[in-house]
């Protein structure tokens, strides 16, 4: 399957949760500590409770490389436990120059198989370019984050009129001739995106920020029901993986999911 | 030994050249082939004939994450051939929210050991403090890059008269409060350089873009000479490493670094 049949799939079937494995053995709950990879063992028990109701798993790449090449083997045997039909994003944002992004590329990609990546778009086109030549994977670029440092950047208006995240997106509509490009849109930006979501077009829209960082999930739902688009997902990491630290934290992340899926679908439906 | 009291050595020595292990098995001589471990041969090879002239490493990360965890195993390795008073720079062009990025510095600084990383600005401020909290590393931060995407963004007009990556140097400016930040500046705008060195006060400064991506050696150097600046690094990586495909490889990357430095050392005392 490729990465926009399993993301259609899934938003056909109303799902719209990204659940993110920024998993670290400092936050897991503690009894995991005896098993021998209590990492492994954690994402496991999560992707076995959620793999229903979840449109996709975001990996941070961040989370694993941290250890090095163990890190990146606990990667690798995470992602054997999500289902085929289930897309799988590698929170990477990478970006570097054309031959190098070529590398990048393969990396998340060929060796790892993730379905799709997020990039920085600072460097332009010929930085992202070796990515999008991968027509049946997604990537996202960062258009405006969820982070307080937004404003430091992606918010200064242009001389055009534009603010440079605006610019941003002008330019993935641009790249989009193959239908595998999508936006980061931070969800605690809520005005942000009400103001701007005529203008995504068909672009896939991946909302951080939900949960842990305070965005609202009503705002986002409403804004694109607003809008008739539902190319959307919502990721949700701290706020669902160590929603309960005991060893029933399967069973609470799986609660946890069908609560937001079940918020979603009201919004939706109201 | 700090990052700042290495590359502040080598630059008192004249040194400037950061040499570029952008090594792939595609590229290497081909008959390194029969060897265990072709790429750690050819790098510790291209090190040992470089390492007395060299300022600095730079390990772009792609070229081994590309290989998954046995690549950053090689990765590590290589770092081991490096001598201990040669600035390590890892080129992985990081930056994502504070808690990710806090991740990611742990990766590069605490784990892999670099002394030096560069970074996306995009994000803004907290995508990058947790890697300046590292008083004894150095941060080079994207201003303006050396590839043809660098006009879709980084060159826009900001409204307040100012390019994107103008204001990126005046931001990283504000953020130097340890003496631990530097810019990435392409060597192929030289009229950008000569027009905004003025600017850069006691930022370090990495220049890529000399050799196979056509940035002029001696536009560089005169621009710092006049400027009465000696913080910059200039990096090589292609047109050093791949000089010579023979046996005798080693011996002309040797060649290839005593020229640069007699060239660079010749404009600096015209």
């Amino acid at each position: 399957m490729t990465a926009q049949e399993k993301l259609l799939l899934q938003l056909g079937r109303g799902r719209h949760i990204a659940v993110g494995l920024d998993s670290d053995v400092k936050k897991i709950p503690q009894h995991l500590l005896t098993e021998k990879d209590p990492v492994l063992k954690f994402n496991e028990i999560i992707i076995e409770n959620t793999q229903d109701f979840a449109a996709s798993y975001k990996l941070n790449l961040a989370f694993y490389e941290k250890d090095g090449a163990q890190g990146l083997e606990l990667l690798q045997k995470t992602m054997e436990y999500i289902p085929e039909d289930v897309l799988i994003i590698g929170d990477a944002k990478r970006g570097d120059i054309g031959n190098t992004s070529t590398m990048y590329a393969q990396s998340v990609f060929d060796h790892f198989k993730f379905d799709a990546v997020t990039l920085h778009p600072y460097m332009g086109f010929d930085s992202v370019e070796p990515f999008l030549e991968y027509k049946d994977k997604l990537s996202f670029m960062l258009a405006l984050t969820s982070n307080p440092g937004s404003k430091d950047f992606e918010k200064l208006e242009l001389k055009n009129g534009r603010c440079l995240f605006q610019e941003v997106i002008n330019s993935v509509k641009a790249w989009n001739t193959k239908d595998n490009c999508g936006i980061v849109f931070g969800a605690t930006n809520e005005r942000e995106l009400q103001d701007n979501i005529s203008s995504f077009d068909r672009l896939f829209v991946l909302l951080p920020g939900i949960g842990a960082q305070g965005g609202s999930l009503e705002g986002v739902v409403k804004a694109f029901k607003e809008s008739n688009k539902d190319r959307f997902l919502i990721n949700v990491s701290r706020a669902l993986i160590y929603k309960d630290l005991s060893p029933h934290f399967g069973l609470a992340a799986k609660e946890e999911i069908l609560s937001l899926n079940n918020k979603i679908s009201e919004i939706w439906n109201k």
